[in-house]
């Protein structure tokens, strides 16, 4: 089979490769057909230089074009379902139904057609307008956006169709797509129909443009080039911090979502009202999708007792008694091995599990860990490792104050959870821990396990660093995942004729809000 | 005399200093009264231990003390304004009539009480509500926040003080101030009016700190501490930048505002039409209080012909009459001759000024140079030097294809300003500069000059970079600064009795903005 081609400029052609890559079927691992190019810098180069002429057109480019493309980006992904899933389901091992038919897909086509609905209605950019001095400012576009896709999501966070693709391409922004080399095939099917989308919606064709991968070195001046508007991504840690200190060097915005062990406090007397629901709530969140979640709860506190006790042996049972599912990659079951291991060699206690399951494929047994308070906080960074699958910690802690140690030394994370009861008898203890536990999170969830992320106005995915790179913005929830991929630009005396309609006097549609001399408002300005 | 004490957990205490230092009289060159240390690195570790503490105090002090603090530090600055006038005189060699007295010193009153409405008003926030999912989310303060202030403004952006002071406590931190070492006099009396403040208002002491100077080596060590919030900066680009690079790799939002040149463009028409109006505004807005403004107009851009060379000529005979007042500081003087050299070197042409002139004091003749398009394409990094101070550098073209060209190598600028005639003969050239001017600048003006910040909501004193770390947020403008100093926190199915006030169902006070549902209003959720 021939080399796949890459997407520049509106083009499939030959990519100017330094080398090739094959996906793997983790189910059952084995090599799946495709083989995909290793981009050269000038495909980069050619990407970029592509990308500004598609920015400078998209700039006059009304938004309702832009809302038609992601609209019928969306169309087109749900005509191509049936291949979709079959790619992804290959690619990622992840189960078609429900997992990919009927949350994934229709997750992603959703958030392109909120991203469509924002766009057209214009409120994201936060239009200001103060009359007397005749001063306006909006978020504008930002530039062409990297956007590199996660492994865990290949539809949702996809490079080329997910999250920071609908965000970055509502902004006004081409996207550039890395894609995650673990689901080639599926991001080639997205950019497919995203650029036949293009074309009927009008839009420049070099909107929307795939490279599959780089060396490291080009991915570092990729995100640091000035052509460049920012970045969004969604990794590792480890590649991501190298990736966010050459863009932080070069003054680029870097939007990074890394890793996240997201603590879950299960306080006393919710366990003795109801222990039972509780632990198969945490086994359900923690082995869903075999725990590869961003939000998977990877550290679970309790207070040492019986009803601890009781919580951690039906915990056990639910672990010991649900099959693994494969794991996303060869690489993720190598990620989680070690970090199995760090965890273990750092002094917690192996309740099951903790070792890879035998071919075909890659799955690893449900894996459960516990460690004191004490013992905590004689290893806590190591104790914090992710391990990214179907795997937990459980720290059992003498008192308030010990968890209240163990809160000072935890990192920033993207969630933090904590349970407790709905007589009152938790509600104390629930006032201590909160302040700490709110300065290291992004989003404080009582009462629920933290996977599943509504893509909802509100949320924050996101959250102190290392989770995120910049404690003020959202990866998911539409508008406000918008501002990231935009700059904030001011009109001093500017023409009326001169200005964006945004700020013009007239609301363009009647619909965008907007702050009129300190009053938000859908009105026209003066009247 | 003693040496002067640091602010450090609520008490001047002598500070345990590496060094010391004194400031200068810049207008007659003479030593002032008033020694300062150099604090080591112990003095930071205290400040920001209290700090800490300070910050988990405020999180529970209800809004209204917040404010009632930064209403009683305005009262007690006006109290104080002739000593302070006296003193800012003495240490920046401004003059006290009417630009402290009258201009600053009412501007920097003015903040605090802005920024005390909006604390008690709580829109700046963004709170959103989304009933449905009962998720809810608002910005909230970040964390002790460390203000490095410029050396221009000796009140209205002292870093204790300041814009960003005034931001940063009114998002609900507290602020360590690290004083501009040209004015530690002004900036000492500041912050003695700021601890008595806080006391009136019964807000933890701590929550103004000051500290004179570090070495190199602990401010680097000081913007990435753990206990850090983030930093606001307002200075040099390249003490800036490596500040910046200390912050960036720990994770640690770090707001800069470096150096701009401003580029004005001024077209044919215009000047026609009233061209000797534009010299005196031009003259006027590069030479007031010797062009030491961030957005002083340092590049002007020039089409060849009849109408520039009179302009010219105009703008040179101004320059020429003017008497210069003194520079801020020595530092300011020799960098302000350095910059001059970059500039003749790199093959401008000297047409007034050039020199610094005779004691007393550090003045620099008033500073003209021009060059042609051309020539300025051959050297466009080196004559982008900024000149801090009365200097400017027109640039004569030959046509609107060699602005494009230049456009495209302008570096990220606070502001950029475009002079066109009324009549539409120059609307064809606005259009054609436009869209490359407003990429490169966070404030885009018409027929005006770029000095003159006006404090209001639409403002943008901000830009790319390298005129900002940041181009999303802004340093000037209420409510918009405090977003900076502020991490997005999302409730997620949280107990209404656990809820923030802000985010309660109950608008506290019935004024404050909340995106309930995709609706701005001021109502009760469910009312």
């Amino acid at each position: 089979m021939s080399l796949q081609p890459v997407l520049i400029a509106g083009k499939w052609r030959p990519a100017r490769s330094t080398g090739t890559f094959r996906a793997e079927n983790p189910a059952v691992g084995k090599t799946l057909p495709g083989e995909y190019p290793i981009s050269d810098w000038s495909d980069c180069n050619e990407a970029l230089d592509a990308a500004t002429a598609a920015f400078g057109e998209l700039r006059t480019t009304p938004v309702e074009k832009i809302a038609a493309f992601l609209n019928k980006f969306a169309e087109r992904i749900e005509k191509r379902s049936a291949e979709l899933v079959e790619m992804a389901h290959a690619e990622s091992g992840l189960p078609k139904t429900p997992r990919l038919a009927e949350v994934e897909l229709p997750r992603t086509t959703g958030q392109l057609r909120q991203a469509a609905a924002a766009v057209l209605e214009g409120s994201w950019a936060q239009p200001t307008i103060d009359t007397k001095l005749n001063i306006r400012s909006c978020l504008s576009a930002i530039g062409p956006v990297a956007v590199f896709g996660p492994n865990n999501f290949p539809f949702a966070f996809n490079s080329a169709a997910g999250g920071d693709f609908a965000a970055a391409i509502a902004a006004g922004n081409p996207v550039i797509a890395k894609s995650n080399t673990s689901h080639p095939g599926t991001t080639r099917l997205l950019a497919e129909e995203a650029l036949a989308a293009l074309g009927e919606a009008g839009l420049p064709l070099a909107t929307v443009q795939l490279i599959y991968r780089t060396s490291h070195h080009d991915g570092e001046k990729f995100v640091s080039d000035p052509r460049l508007g920012a970045t969004g991504y969604t990794g590792s840690r480890h590649a991501g911090l190298k990736l966010k200190a050459a863009a932080d060097a070069a003054g680029k915005p870097f939007y990074a979502e890394l890793s996240s062990i997201n603590p879950v406090f299960i306080l006393p007397g919710v366990l003795a009202e109801r222990g039972a629901k509780v632990a198969e709530e945490f086994a359900g969140s923690c082995l869903l999708g075999s725990g590869q979640f961003c939000t998977n709860p990877g550290l679970v506190i309790l207070f040492a007792g019986e009803s601890t006790e009781q919580f951690i042996a039906a915990v056990k049972q639910r672990f010991e008694a649900a099959t693994p599912g494969p794991l996303l990659s060869s690489g993720v079951a190598k990620a989680l091995l070690s970090g199995v291991q760090t965890v273990q060699t750092a002094g917690a206690q192996l309740l099951t599990g903790g070792q890879p399951l035998p071919p075909p494929g890659y799955r690893f047994a449900n894996t459960l860990f516990r460690v004191t308070g004490e013992n905590f906080l004689t290893a806590s960074e190591k104790l914090q490792t992710e391990m990214f699958g179907n795997a937990s910690l459980l720290v059992v802690v003498r008192d308030a104050k010990e968890v209240q140690t163990i809160l000072t030394r935890l990192d920033g994370n993207l969630t933090g959870c904590v349970y407790s009861d709905t007589q009152g008898s938790d509600d104390v203890l629930y006032t201590e821990l909160e302040p700490l536990l709110r300065a290291n999170v992004g989003r404080l969830i009582n009462d629920k396990m933290p996977t599943g992320v509504a893509v909802s106005p509100a949320m924050n995915h996101g959250g102190p660093y290392p989770a995120t790179g910049h404690p003020g913005f959202t990866a998911v929830g539409i508008p406000a995942s918008l501002r990231r991929f935009a700059v904030l630009q001011c009109y001093d005396n500017v023409r009326p004729n001169r200005l964006p309609a945004t700020l013009r006097d007239a609301n363009p549609q009647g619909k965008m809000w907007r702050l009129v001399d300190g009053r938000w408002t859908q009105a026209n300005v003066g009247s």
